[in-house]
Formats: structure tokens, C-alpha cells, sequence
């Protein structure tokens, strides 16, 4: 393959070809299918309506079903253009799977719209090399294999961008085949000469070359596709109970104090819920209950009132300059903030009155409550984009960018399934358009057509099932479908838990249920996240329900951060060694590049991420081997199974595995490996494969 | 449902509703989504580049995604514009599978391109008439429920294409809601009133209305998707053996005697191997041999000799004037005849001499014979269509147009998948452009993605893997691929053997293996064909292949039908019955409307076809239960399960069924039914459901 002789890379790539022109055969008609059929072309979003979409640094599938009539053999590259120009060429690999895909990986180094295009030709020099390998073996029509395959070196050889030494090597090949002293084994072993496959690898002899429709791909930031998510509520840290038995709440001074530890555990973004003024209409109690006694914070949910609105601060936490000094200090940190987009408003917020038409109004002249009927939500007014779509879309935008002018460039974004979905593909659209930095997160946990459907239309990143997927045959059904099928347009963030969901299976799993969901995230999700109080396997539920008790939603928490830490009583340790492996492995720092191999027990999960040293920034392959044990109750011994093929070994092959999580080594075969995981010692494994590939 | 008044209806719909206008909403921005998100729409190809496929009179799945933001509820419609322009409005079930799809039946009934748009819209009537049931029954805003209703009541009331009589119910209604005298039971009543739901059902109170890019469906005629095919060799029926020991060819005049027979067993099409003058030049001779012997006919697709090519008819058979009276034989006995098309040449075809650029010339100055490296098939060369595509392209549809002239409108298309598929494209549009009645069925037993790009790319039907799936898991999942997955483009012919085809099941299965295979074709595949022979139980291979031996592409056959029939060592029959039971049963002419039963036994298959009453030309609803015994070799014995909701009936419920093959008749349920299926004697049910649904 080609050395790049350009400063900067635009792509990182297995099969880039020297760049030429794609001189396309003209068909005597106008049709639909080309001369050479290119069908289905990833990536892609369903319906076609929407860009597809990668991060920088991804390692992305380009793939096409390609075929021709007959026997001759074709042979597929595929044009891209990055957002500053640079054109460059790759081909494709067939798959040989009976359904006649084709596919490259290519990872885009460059921000912005990319365009790619499918070329497929037929490839004269693979045609005649299986057919001269064959025929001259059996001893059928040899000199006129000679002659016809000394006619494609000429052509070759007279081709302006062939390099010299190529020319050479092809007159002399040409000459040998022609020359009738040159016996059959030798004629032979010029069409099995590997320098000139290599030739004709970077530069096939095209002809009916047929171009397929140009198109387009989104790449986005890096932090777009990739991060470790650390959620909190500012008011939490800092809090102090007095004297007289209320508290004091937390500020943005007393919760930076917070941000080195939870850098130090190696978090990548800090995300905190609303900062802005909270209503006292109808306000929440503790445990959501219905009234609010005096002292009690309220939701900050219910957001707005008489001392303002989304673009407000809370007077407890502080003012504007005091949240953007918290900003710095966490990026100080290495921290990114990410704050809260819930659009909605307490009856208090300025909107009520100033925009009464931005809420529904019933025939009894009342605004509407959210509701789900017959249950009512008394602190909460829904907006409704309808009656005033102009006005309203305007001040949302407003809200968004007085944010991001205060340094924030990512959004949480509340129950973004309850506005129309048009109403976010204009406004990230909008909101990219000027600053395609800004990232949202949708936080929409309903049915499945709609969260792709947020995803597709502009919603960098997704909150997904994953916390509703346990067993193992959930989690490999999850897996695939995160890892393929909607990987073109959709980034799950694997949160373990959020302030709203604390499943059963942590309520019910122990501690050893915190680490594997941690090592799980950590390890599938190119970004994945953690709400504070995990570490500190804070699992009492409200009973009866899948969320915490005494829920920080509607009351101060005081933790022990440290206190927990010094007594063996905290997860951090752990979690601070995954985001160090994290850091350490490029391959986990991708979405795609996942496949599940097998063991034979029921509980005990197996997967490989694998990216090759092609498309690795360090320029080696990084493979990483997951083996869990996911029930927590358990100790489980079983077999383990692998495919090496998925990162270019050999089946039957041994290798050495280092488990990154206790340190030892083994070494491990294909076929079959022991493994036992005892989830009260340590229920996963994460192995690195040692050596480049 | 509005009652139809016009003089012929354009569709049969479970669910249309009196026409008019779409209103949409307008958003304050261009987006690519609408306000109500629609995707996904069905029928569809992949890609959405060629148009999908129905046949007059199919009942086509119309099918959408479509949901919106919150919890009000929406409806959704499609409307319908048929090639002279009639304009017709159905309406979509939510089909409540968490994926927010919308579906409704229609059988479109008017041959050429329709088009179709897909329409959502708030439902104003049945998101109040939720809450208010709800809301009312809890006793929580009775007073603002029923003033709301009254509002929704008093803008249908005023809306002008609301009847008369609709218009004083709601009038009444609305006074009902708003009478403090009227208690809150009567209110319920009118909230559950399921004459006022009826109202709204065909005429919805309408907002926020989307509508979808408008779409087109090519709708062929009925043969393009439904008939009963019978293949013979001309040349063989009227073949004598003369005393010198040679033989006498059968002509069209003694071929056409056949008919009859043909016809007396209900089938549809007659379909005859090509017709033309056959080459001398490294003819085959019996059994694929290199040489022929003399008074060997070889094979009929090695086409062209000094008497002519493609255009031309064999001298053995007649002349162009017998064929034309062969094709009038045949329609008189209710038979189309269909020819085959072979793009190929014998090195004696006209062609070959007079326009040599149609093939491929090889540097040593001869022309390239067909092969398969190392193999080569010295009897046939090649087309090559790209030395001149503008000239034989041109030549290719004179030799089409020619036979359509003869009176032939289908064409059996050998080995399409060695010609360019863009040379189809272009053929069969523009063969259809001058006559939409032309069929062409694509012979590729070839790649899944080549037989479905042909499919797509204009091939109104198409050979299939039937023949290879024979075990019940092997059916189960081919059924479900051809009546669901790629219905909306491709329709398979289901051959049960053809001249080329003689599988190891029907090899090794006996006289019970024929059964087998022919009432599974005849009862899923709206088109199915048999190759004579078939009904003599013709069952020897060439040792080694799946193929005849002494294969009547290189010989003369000579059977005797009667004698077989009156011995009753034929399956002719059989054959005739089941094509009764085709032409008597509308549901046995649809390739979708088919699901998947179950039994306890591993090789008793059992599928529904059900044609609801609205869909079905008879006016009744049409159901069939088949259960088959696919294990040629036993008689088993086991429990048949059933969901009867695919016919509209209810879990639990009892039936009659009728036997269309024994005659017998018993009751039975949808939870399990004793079957005995003796492969020896009747391995297969075809059941009648009794009574119209």
C-alpha cells in the first residue's frame, strides 16, 4: 500500500490506494442500476433521509453490496472527501459471505461533512490471473493466456501514473511470457508473482468502471463518541445540616471541590442537573411527595421563578460568574461540564406570564398541568411548540446559546421525547451550525422507533436499555445491536445508573453487581457514564420502585467520599482502574469493533474489542478480551472459546493474555481456555492480548 | 366505513374512508422530519431506488412508522392516487408492537404506476375521548373533560363535509356534555358512545396533519404474480420412433395436442423450451456428451444455425405460422404460452459471422466460448454486450418484439444473471412501455443479492431456492422470506423440477415426496410451475447430480400420459386438484397473507393463508390451514397449534374444517388438534376453514 507523503493524515486506513481518477464507463442508456450494480451502501441511516454518523478517530465500515454478470471478477474502491478537500482512495475488500458484500475500515481524522462515493470496476488482471492460474495448470489455451496476459502488462506499463520500477517489472514480465524459451512453470510463476498482484492491488487495470451516488457522512468531535460521564447535583456538595436542623446547600464554590476527585478517578465530563431558580407552586417533598415542608429544595426540575428562568442560577448555588468559574476549574481538571436541557416550567417560571401562548390553555382559562390521565404533575407546565412556533423555537435557541456562550458545550437533554421531534432537528441543527462543538445527549428511555428517530435527527449521543439488559442472552442481543445495527447513527452512553433508575439488579446484586455493570459500560461503551453514589453502592430503592429512596431529586445527600475510600467501603478504586484502562486502550475508546465469542456456561458473557494498527493512533493493534460473570450471586467455572480471526490470528493458535484487572498472565488458545469468576472476588476479566497485529 | 358509489371500484380495502383533502400543518422551518415523525413506509425496495411490486387484485401491506412526542394520540392515513387518477383514503391500524408501526390492507385492482402518501395527524377526538374516559370515571376535571368534548363536537358539527345526520348526533351530544342535568354516567355513556367513535373513525377531527413523500407502486397484471406453470419440450409430445431406428421430431401441430391434457389439469401457462434452429458445431450429444451421434437433436438453448437465430423457429417443429396456430391452440384451452429467451449463440448463429462484435474476440482471432475455467462449453458462445451496447441491445429487443408480435407475453429468461443487469433494466422498461401486459421470469439460481437485484431491476418473477428447502426448518424460514421479506419486489415461481432439476428429495423420496412438493408449491406460491415428467414420478439422476439422466435437453422423450393415469401410476390427478382447490380458494392466490403454525413434530409444517372478506373478490373471507407430513418416508403423528387471530378469530374458539383433499371434515380448535399424516397415503391437509370471517 501507498506511504502517505502528506504532513497530516486526513484518515487512518488498511487498504489506502494511490489517488486517481475514476474514469466512469458510459452506459448507451440512462439507467437506474449501473453498469457494475452497487447496492446498499453503509453507512447509512434508515430511509436514507438522515446523514450517518462518526466521531474522529472512529473506525468505520465503509461497505457496498457489489456484483457483476457472469464469472470475471470485479474489484471495489471508494472515494472520500474530507470537510477541507482531501480526496483519497481505499479498497475494498470482499467478504466472500455468498451475499456479495464488500468492506474497508476507515477512521476520519477530520471534523466536519465528509462525502464518499463507491467506484466498482472490473478488474482485468484478477480475471485473467484465475483464469491463467487455472488454465495453464491444466494445460488448456497456454499461449493464448500468455498473450492476453502479456497485453494487460502492456496496457499497464503504459499507463501515465504507474511508477517506473512497475514499468519495468511489467515489460519484463510480458517479455517472459511471450518468450516461448520460458517454459510453462515459469510462465506460471510470473501469473503467481506476488509483486505483481501488489501492483495491480494499488493500481488495478480498471474497465466499466461504474460510480455510485455520492454521499454523505457526519464527523464529529471526539468527545461526540467517546467519554466517561460522572453525573452529580452541585448542591449536594457542600451541603451542611445546621444547627436549627435545615441545611445549608451546597454551591458551585463548594462542589468544585468535588472535581479532583472525581478527575482523579478519570472521568472524562462532569454532569450536573439544573442550576437554575426552582419553583414554589405546587413544589415536591421529599420522596415526591405532593407538599413540600419548609427547608425542602424542591426538584430542580421544576424549573423557573420570580428570580428567573432557564437562563437563571439559583441564588443557593451561586451566581453567573460563580458557574463560570466552576467551568474552569473543571476543565482545569481535564473536565468537561455538561449541564441540563429540560424544557419545561414550574407555574412560576417568567414564561407563564410574559408567554402564556408557549403553554396550553384549557376552556376553564387554566394552563395545562403535564399529566399522564388520570395522574396528574402539579409542579410542572409541558411547553407546547404549536401555538407559537416561531416564538418559542426562538427562546429555546436563546436559552442554548447563552449556555454555551458561558463555555458549555454539552446538554443532558430532559425527556427530549415529549417536544416534537422536529423541533430538535432544527435547533441542533442550528445550534451546529454555529458551533459544531456542542453536543446533546438524549436522555429519551421509550420505545425504540423514537430514540433512534432523536439519534437520527441530530442527537449526538443516547441514553439506551442497557440498564434493563442483565442476563447474558440480553446483554449479546444489546451488544449486537449497539455495536452493528444502529451504530451508523446512534451512540449509546451507558449510564449504570441516573438519579431516576436504580434497577433491581443493583438493589439485589451486592457489590459485586456494581463492579460488573462498571466493568461492562466501561468496556462495550465508547462512552459511558455513572450518577454519584455508585461508588458508594448506595442500592436502597423506594420500595417497589426501580429508583433510589430518599431521592436527591427532592432532598440534600451527604456523602463520605473519602471516608468510604479509606474504609474499603467504596467502588472508586475500581472505577478509577477501568477509566486508566480506558485511557491505555484505544479499542474501548470505540463503539464498533465488537464481537461476541462463547463460553459454556449461561451467565458467563465473552466479547472482543479489536482494532487493527491500521486504524490505531499508536500505530499498534489493540485487542482486549472481556469475560464476565454476570451473575452476581455466583462463582462460575466454565470454558472459554474464541474466534481469532477477528483479530487476524489463527485458529488454534496460543497467545498470551494479561488480565488488566488483577495483573496475572496466562497463556490462552482459541479452543478452549478455563476460566473461573467468583462475582464476590472478582467477577470480570479484562485481558489484553500482548502483542501487535 | 363509507359505502362505495362508484361504478367500479379502483381497490378492496378493509379500511377506506370517504375521501378528502390533506390540510398539512406548516412548520416554521424546512426540516427533513415532518411534525408527526413518518418512516419506514411500505411497499418498499431496498435502497428505494426501483419501484416495489403488486399484482391487480393483491392484498398489499401499506405500512408506516409513525408516532409523536408525549402521550396524545394520532392516526394515521394513506391515500391512494391508480393510473387513471381515482383517489382513494384509507385508514392505518396502530398495530401495538411497541415499534409504532401502522398498517392496513389494500388490494389496488387497476393495472400500471400508483402512487401512495402516507398521512399523520394529531387525533383531537381520540386523545379527549382517553383522558375524559379516564378522567371522568376518577372523578378529576369532570366539568373541563365534558366542555372539551363539547368543543371537539361543535368543530366536527361545523365541518362541511360532515352528513347531515352525523352532524345533529353530535349537536345532541355536545348539549348532553355541557347539561348540568346530565349526570356523569349518561357523560361517560357519551364519551363511549360507539356510534359518535364511528363518526370520528371515518371522518377524525384532523391537526398538526403531516403527509409523507408521495411514493409510487407498479401494479402488473395478475399472471405477473399468480398461475400454475406446465413446462414441456415441444420436439418430445408427438416424437415417433421410425423403423430405421431414428426419430421423427414432434412438431407444434402434434405438441398442440397435448394441450388439452395440459389444460384438463388447471393449469395457467404453458411454457416451452426455445423454439429455434439449433447449432451443429460441437453439438451436445445425449447425457452432455462432447460429440452427438447422428439424429441426436441436441440441446435447444444451443441456438442459431444457417436456417437463422433468435427470430427463427426449428424446421423440425413447423413454421412461424404453425407456432402462431400453436399459441391460438393454447389460449383456446384457456393456456398462455410462455417461450424462453436464451441470449446465447451456437458458433453456427447468424450472429456470429455478421456481427462478431457482439462476442468476444480473443487475441488469437477466435471467438470466446462460455466457460467456467478450466471447464468450456464448445457448443454456445457468449453474448458480449459491451463492444457495441447501442447495437445488440437494439437487436435483443427486436428479437423480443418480434415473438410479442407472434402473440407471446411471457418470457422464461435463461441464466439472466451472465447479462449485463443494466441490460435488463433497460429491456424490460422498455418493453413494458410499449406493452405493460409482457412478463419476463427471471431462471437465476444464482447469489441472494444478484436474484434479488434482478427482481428489482424490472423481472415481474423469479426462479427460487424452493427446490433446496425441503426440511421443515428449511420451509419455515424460506416462506417467510419470500411471502414477507422480499414480497414487495420479488415473486417467486415456485418450480417443483424442471428440466435441469431433479433434487435429492425427489430422488429419494418416493411417489410420497412428488405429493409433497407439489401441494406445498401449489399452496404457497401464488405462481408455481411442474416440468412434464413430474406427474410420471420421473425420479432417475444422472448418477451423481441432481439431474435427469438421459436429460431431454439432448434427446427425444416419449411418454404415455393415459396409460399412466389409467394404471394410476400417475400424479396428474393430484396435480388437477390441487389446481381446483387454486381456482376455487383466493387466499391460495396471494403470496403474502401467509403466517407460520406450529406442531409437535419436527417435520409436521403447518401455514395459514388468509384473505380477509373486504380483500377477496368473492366477497367472503377465504382461509386455508396446510399441514404437511415433509418427511417422505414415515407417517407421524402429533398435535397441530393455531392462533386463530390471524383470521380474526378468537384463542380458544372451535371450528370446522373441511379436507379439500380427503373431503373429510372435523371440528377443530386453535389449542391442539390430533393429526396422522401417512406419507404413503395422504401427507398433506389442506384445510378449508368453514364460514366467512
Amino acid at each position: 500500500m501507498a506511504i502517505k507523503t502528506r504532513a497530516e493524515a486526513s484518515v487512518r486506513s488498511s487498504a489506502e490506494i494511490p489517488l486517481r481518477p475514476a474514469v466512469a464507463w458510459q452506459p448507451p442508456y440512462a439507467t437506474r442500476t449501473g453498469r457494475i450494480a452497487l447496492s446498499r451502501p453503509r453507512p447509512h441511516t434508515p430511509d436514507d433521509l438522515f446523514r450517518p454518523k462518526a466521531f474522529v478517530g472512529e473506525a468505520v465500515p465503509f461497505g457496498v453490496t457489489a456484483f457483476r454478470e457472469g464469472h470475471d471478477l470485479i474489484g471495489v474502491h471508494v472515494r472520500l472527501v474530507s470537510p477541507s478537500g482531501v480526496e483519497t482512495l481505499h479498497r475494498l475488500t470482499a467478504l466472500q459471505d455468498g451475499f456479495d458484500r464488500w468492506s474497508v475500515l476507515i477512521a476520519p481524522l477530520e471534523q466536519g461533512v465528509w462525502s464518499y462515493t463507491f467506484e466498482a470496476f472490473a478488474d482485468d488482471f484478477a480475471t485473467w490471473e484465475h483464469a491463467a492460474d487455472l488454465k495453464i495448470a491444466a494445460g488448456v489455451d497456454v499461449p493464448l493466456m500468455r498473450e492476453m496476459g502479456a497485453l494487460l502488462f502492456d496496457r499497464a506499463r503504459d499507463e501515465r501514473s504507474r511508477p517506473n520500477a512497475e514499468r519495468a517489472a511489467l515489460e519484463a514480465a510480458a517479455a517472459a511470457l511471450r518468450d516461448p524459451e520460458v517454459g510453462t512453470e515459469s510462465a506460471l510463476a510470473v501469473v503467481r508473482d506476488p509483486a505483481i498482484a501488489a501492483f495491480f492491488a494499488d493500481r488495478p487495470l480498471q474497465s466499466l468502471t461504474t460510480v455510485g451516488t455520492t454521499r454523505e457522512l457526519l464527523v464529529e468531535r471526539e468527545r461526540a463518541g467517546v467519554g466517561a460521564w460522572y453525573e452529580f447535583f452541585p448542591r449536594s456538595e457542600g451541603a451542611r445540616r445546621l444547627k436549627n436542623g435545615t441545611v445549608k446547600s451546597g454551591t458551585f464554590r463548594t462542589a468544585a471541590k468535588r472535581l479532583p476527585g472525581v478527575a482523579g478517578m478519570g472521568f472524562d465530563v462532569i454532569y450536573i442537573v439544573p442550576v437554575h431558580p426552582i419553583g414554589q407552586t405546587n413544589r415536591k417533598g421529599r420522596n415526591n411527595t405532593l407538599e413540600a415542608l419548609p427547608g425542602d429544595p424542591g426538584s430542580p426540575y421544576a424549573i423557573g421563578a420570580a428570580d428567573g428562568g432557564h437562563d437563571a442560577i439559583h441564588s443557593d448555588l451561586g451566581t453567573l460568574a460563580d458557574f463560570r468559574a466552576f467551568v474552569r476549574a473543571a476543565r482545569t481538571q481535564g473536565l468537561e461540564v455538561a449541564i441540563d436541557l429540560a424544557l419545561q416550567a414550574s407555574p412560576d417560571h417568567p414564561w407563564v406570564a410574559e408567554h402564556p401562548e408557549w403553554f396550553t390553555t384549557l376552556p376553564d382559562g387554566t394552563i395545562a398541568y403535564a399529566e399522564n390521565p388520570p395522574k396528574k404533575y402539579q409542579d410542572i407546565y409541558p411547553l407546547n411548540f404549536d401555538n407559537d412556533p416561531v416564538g418559542s423555537y426562538a427562546e429555546m435557541l436563546r436559552v442554548v446559546r447563552h449556555w454555551v456562550a458561558q463555555g458549555v458545550k454539552i446538554f443532558r437533554v430532559d425527556n427530549p421525547h415529549t417536544k416534537p421531534l422536529q423541533f430538535w432537528e432544527w435547533l441542533i441543527a442550528t445550534v451546529n451550525a454555529e458551533d459544531p462543538d456542542v453536543i446533546f445527549l438524549a436522555e429519551a428511555f421509550t420505545r425504540p422507533a423514537i430514540m433512534q428517530s432523536l439519534a437520527m435527527v441530530g442527537f449526538q449521543q443516547s441514553y439506551s436499555y442497557f440498564t434493563w439488559r442483565n442476563t447474558k442472552a440480553e446483554l449479546e442481543e444489546f451488544l449486537v445491536t449497539i455495536s452493528r445495527e444502529t451504530a451508523d447513527f446512534m451512540r449509546p452512553n451507558l449510564f449504570v445508573n441516573t438519579h431516576d433508575i436504580l434497577t433491581q439488579y443493583l438493589q439485589f446484586g451486592g457489590r459485586p453487581a456494581y463492579k460488573i455493570r462498571a466493568a461492562i459500560a466501561a468496556t462495550v461503551g465508547a462512552t459511558y457514564g455513572v450518577y454519584a453514589g455508585y461508588e458508594l453502592y448506595e442500592n436502597v430503592a423506594r420500595p417497589g420502585s426501580e429508583e433510589n429512596i430518599d431521592n436527591e431529586k427532592y432532598e440534600y445527600k451527604f456523602r463520605d467520599w473519602e471516608g468510604a475510600e479509606a474504609s474499603g467501603n467504596s467502588l472508586a478504586p475500581y472505577l478509577r482502574r477501568l477509566n486508566e484502562i480506558r485511557r491505555a486502550h484505544p479499542a474501548l475508546r470505540q463503539l464498533r469493533g465488537l464481537s461476541l465469542h462463547w463460553s459454556d456456561d449461561d451467565a458467563i458473557l465473552v466479547y472482543v474489542k479489536h482494532l487493527p494498527a491500521a486504524l490505531s493512533e499508536t500505530g499498534e493493534s489493540d485487542t482486549i478480551i472481556v469475560v464476565v460473570n454476570v451473575d452476581p450471586h455466583s462463582a462460575r467455572q466454565t470454558l472459554v472459546h474464541l474466534d481469532p480471526t477477528v483479530w487476524g490470528g489463527t485458529p488454534g493458535e496460543s497467545f498470551e493474555v494479561e488480565d488488566l484487572i488483577s495483573g496475572s498472565t496466562w497463556t490462552w488458545s482459541s479452543s478452549s481456555n478455563f476460566v473461573r469468576l467468583d462475582a464476590f472476588i472478582e467477577p470480570v476479566h479484562i485481558l489484553h492480548l500482548k502483542g501487535t497485529r
